[in-house]
């Protein structure tokens, strides 16, 4: 763990933590240089023992005691230690938690492995951060096996998503469809009966839905984007359209709420 | 509707306006001057819709035909018209939706009114703007007829309260508790079955709880702090303790996911 005190905040080997608030940047940046962000001690801890390999760490000099063992584990990877001053300036915010790192990113579960596992949940386009976290935290804990992510929904390894997920996204497989078109009729055909989430005409019940499934049925909840919801495609294609029951006069609940509701009602 | 064009950042008028991401400033500015603000054209429409007063609007200049309507509907109140670089600059943070509202803050409902209502949600130390958002449209849209907030929850007319909350914050009669230790009891007093969600030892299964509610039995849901939890006090007041079962190994759901179960399951 070599200790390396950074002074300015052009320093090049800093460039993982560039700008962590702008987003289209880090998109890019991250998934071209292969890595994602970790915040915070606690996440850091999970991430690093869930396996995935740190390239290097950006701490704050009070972090340096509490997160000793584990550096000392890590002893090919550097540490730069810097000002929060410094640390603000490079990655464009105040880092709360005083501790950062940048991890290899890996692609850990592939959608066949996915396809084998019993209970999914499936996001089309959503596209918050915060959304994916909470809706992979709610899934782990409620006990489904995996998510699936359409082509354009967000991505789980973002620093945000992570944050929310409270290091779910390192436990539960999950997985990135790459055809969006085909996406049900494949889940349809690896036995799934899948279940969209919509306010469309003929929607039934949730809570109907779920006494109709069979005990060791395989099911996948599909979910759509904050705004519009599912495609008309993807309800189309799915096997059954439920709704959770809401009062007049107000909006559907958010996504990541309509989630837990289903994650729940559909266990 | 006087159109003012203003110039400078550093305009009085201005005032209730500035550095909106500053929480503590904030907190004191808008409650000392009895305003809050609201964000987006859609938010602006409910909260005057639903009898807010304005004391001014703020808006980028490409707004002022989306809202000529609402405007004209309030011709004493000043619209200033700035750039969005001046917005940003006044406000701290670039503005979206191009479009804020400062309104009369008003306490619309008193504790004594919720206690008529039925069924209740009350969150003890939630400190999350967000999570107090969500969590209000989560009650509204499953059909819970009112809030009640600990002395030191968050409020529900903090900008990203109201926005998260999507409009429900100005439908949905919420008030605020004075009396942290003996807000249990008197919900009892009030006829209130009251249900703690806590992973407390002894706690028992939501749905197990659900079923031996009656039909119109007036009912409670206690949401406490997202690191803690509820406190020992409100726990061991409540008729009921209930948890959601979980998954071995992974935290809790946070609580707006975990108030969106519990209200469905408890409604």
């Amino acid at each position: 763990m070599p200790l390396i005190t950074i002074g300015s905040a052009d320093d090049p080997r800093l460039a993982d933590y560039v700008r962590l608030r702008d987003v289209s940047l880090r998109r890019h940046l991250e998934t071209e240089q292969g890595l994602f962000i970790a915040e915070g001690e606690k996440v850091i801890r999970r991430a690093v023992e869930a396996g995935f390999r740190p390239r290097s760490f950006l701490l704050a000099e009070r972090w340096l005691d509490s997160l000793a063992d584990l550096l000392a584990g890590t002893p090919d990877v550097p540490v730069f230690v810097v000002t929060e001053a410094l640390a603000e300036e490079v990655t464009g915010f105040h880092v709360h938690r005083g501790a950062l790192a940048s991890l290899h990113r890996e692609s850990r579960h592939s959608v066949d492995d996915l396809l084998g596992l019993r209970r999914l949940v499936v996001l089309e386009d959503i596209v918050d951060h915060t959304n994916v976290g909470a809706i992979l935290r709610c899934a782990a804990g409620l006990g489904w096996d995996g998510v699936l992510l359409a082509p354009r929904a967000a991505d789980p390894l973002y620093r945000r998503s992570i944050k929310v997920a409270m290091g779910a996204v390192f436990s539960l497989p999950w997985a990135r469809l790459t055809d969006w078109a085909g996406a049900v009729p494949m889940m349809r055909e690896a036995g799934y009966r899948t279940v969209a989430l919509a306010l469309a005409d003929g929607a039934r019940d949730i809570g109907e839905v779920a006494a109709e499934l069979g005990p060791d049925e395989k099911v996948a909840i599909l979910l759509g984007t904050e705004g519009d919801g599912l495609s008309q495609r993807w309800i189309s294609d799915a096997d059954d359209v439920a709704i959770i029951p809401m009062q007049a006069g107000i909006d559907s609940l958010n996504v990541a709420a309509a989630a837990a509701v289903a994650c729940y009602v559909l266990r």
